[in-house]
């Protein structure tokens, strides 16, 4: 023991709520009961005003923070922001994460069992949309008796779903922090996630969506699905400085199929790894939420969307982020200005692409803390 | 008849040469007989010193100008450039366009007969490069007895083409075209082709490349890879202009997963068309030896492989071209230019992306016009 240090993991739970009761989704179709998967992290002030509502991106899950177990290697996926003293800092606010509706970590999503069938939803769960997602969120919220949110946090996916939040409940949240996000994809992004759920339905493994009681999976579609995802997650400059043209393992050419170059490697450990942690109807599930994510459209534009937040926004991108380019951070940020919200907004040089939200937490500390902060003098 | 203009299609027939030897590849594989699918359009002057090879790109073929037969629609892929008093001018210049080795119109690729046993290649036939593309080409130039080319030009995989000509062959080329692109892929080209492959390879009906004589062939796996190859022929601008968000007949969404937006649809109908006209197995043939060209690399420095060219460049990229960008054929220009070699470099603003040299033919025929005249005149 002598003079070797030894780190403490703080070690949370996944915790489940169970929403009891049909919600009606924006399709029209009405669902339930629903379980939510969801971790929190510091305490809840007396007066239930210091709540934090963190959300994950695509793929992620409710443990956001901490360890689950001594035996974890990794910690959540956000957990260099959320701790005491970091960004969202656990001493100050009660933080929440819970996992998508629709999801494969806890949340009932299209694997989870139909009480009605006893067999899994299947292609039988209905599509949902964001605002479903938030609606779900907004359950678990009512649960803790939280009134109003201190803030909704969200990076790509999260930050659709924040943004929602803003629209859907204007008096429930007093500040939105938007990163590596949209509010709307690109046909670009639209072709990539479309490209993805085809070749999972193109697996024939797929079966149609049913497959939980199949020996095959359709692990192949799903990994290439995530491949594809990849290669929008990182941008020119970090697959340059990650793998540029370097063989793996090797000198020179092999003069076959087998992998090359370590780029490829990369992406085919990415997608095997996959596999192992997600649901495919998952997938197309949620990418088809995000596809649909379009407030301009719905509310008729995007100012009509936003007219009635009341909440301050944080909204960050990153200027390597081809995905979710700055220019439609920018004209969030600008929809917001031309209706005299309070609006913050900083693009980062970073360059490490769309991932950037989950791997650039010295500076996004510092602008989320501040930001917090300043509304922490506000209300005082 | 009175008024109606009608106008007379030029039929041109695809012709074949057999390579009745074997040629010696960088693999060091030998290989051989090789026949080559090619047609020609204008006429060899007797000195022989006016032809001009044109190359397709990834999945083109010989058929580059006219018609075919009289019943065809559509008439060659580069029809707009080719002809009297066009780009490349059929009343000055002998042009021969040639299928690639390992392609699937007319040249010997894994769909051809091994003579040997009577039965596709498929997967015995041997992994080549650019470099023996070239070699083929070189071949069939010999049949016509050209000493020298008057030019050598190319998009895409044909500029690499182009570009190797001129460095295997510095006493045999005049002039060197390259257009939208590379001394070599970057990470994130070679990405999209590795999971091009993957999806074909991972198409059960592939069945380790052995599927000619089945029913069902990797369709799926094609397909898939034709509409991940599309996303990166267009930029985000194009699909803007394209398509938007624009449903796909329809008001709204359908909340399941057909088709919704137009951009699907579109890589859904370029897929589908894709597998009718081209064999998997080429697919992963061609997209490696394309991955596998690097100049730089196998000479040490692309110094080093452009130091004995004695060709002219003329070198066009396009701005919205993000698969090959501008700074990929900076990189050519100001090597030439270190080396005091001749070159003059273009770069065209179009709203086309990668695509846009199979677009933007008004501009091109000027410069590349230009360009030849200029040579002639020097000629003269």
């Amino acid at each position: 023991m002598c003079g070797k240090k030894i780190k403490m993991k703080t070690i949370v739970e996944t915790k489940f709520y169970n929403i009891n009761k049909k919600i009606k989704f924006e399709s029209g179709a009405e669902f339930g009961p629903i379980t939510v998967a969801y971790e929190t992290y510091g305490k809840l002030n007396e007066k239930k005003d210091n709540a934090i509502l963190v959300i994950h991106a695509l793929t992620g899950n409710a443990h956001a923070a901490f360890y689950n177990s001594e035996q974890d290697k990794k910690p959540g996926w956000w957990d260099d922001m959320i701790g005491s003293d970091k960004a969202f800092d656990t001493d100050k606010y009660f933080i929440i994460s819970t996992n998508i509706l629709g999801g494969c970590s806890g949340t009932t999503g299209p694997s989870s069992i139909n009480p009605e069938t006893n067999k899994p939803y299947a292609l039988n769960f209905p599509v949902f949309t964001i605002e479903d997602t938030i609606k779900v969120q907004k359950e678990l919220l009512d649960y803790f008796g939280i009134e109003k949110l201190y803030a909704v946090a969200g990076g790509s996916m999260g930050g659709m779903q924040a943004m929602q939040f803003a629209i859907s409940y204007p008096d429930k949240v007093e500040s939105v922090i938007l990163i590596a996000t949209t509010s709307r994809l690109s046909p670009q992004a639209i072709a990539f996630n479309a490209v993805g759920r085809n070749s999972i339905i193109s697996d024939p493994n797929w079966n149609n969506g049913d497959y939980y009681d199949k020996d095959l999976k359709p692990d192949r579609g799903l990994s290439n699905a995530r491949m594809i995802g990849h290669i929008t997650y990182l941008c020119e400059e970090a697959m340059y400085n990650k793998f540029g043209r370097r063989l793996q393992d090797k000198d020179k050419y092999d003069f076959n199929f087998d992998i090359d170059f370590q780029v490829e490697s990369y992406l085919a450990h990415q997608g095997q790894v996959f596999v192992d942690r997600f649901d495919a109807n998952s997938y197309l599930y949620i990418t088809k939420a995000v596809d649909y994510f379009d407030p301009a459209e719905k509310y008729g534009s995007l100012s009509n969307a936003f007219k009635d937040v009341n909440a301050k926004f944080l909204v960050i991108s990153f200027d390597t982020d081809w995905l979710f380019p700055s220019s439609q951070s920018k004209e969030i940020v600008k929809t917001l200005m031309n209706l005299d919200k309070d609006v913050s907004y900083c693009e980062i040089k970073s360059p490490c692409g769309h991932d950037a939200f989950l791997l650039e937490f010295e500076i996004q500390t510092k602008i989320i803390k501040s930001f917090l902060n300043k509304q922490e003098g506000k209300r005082a």
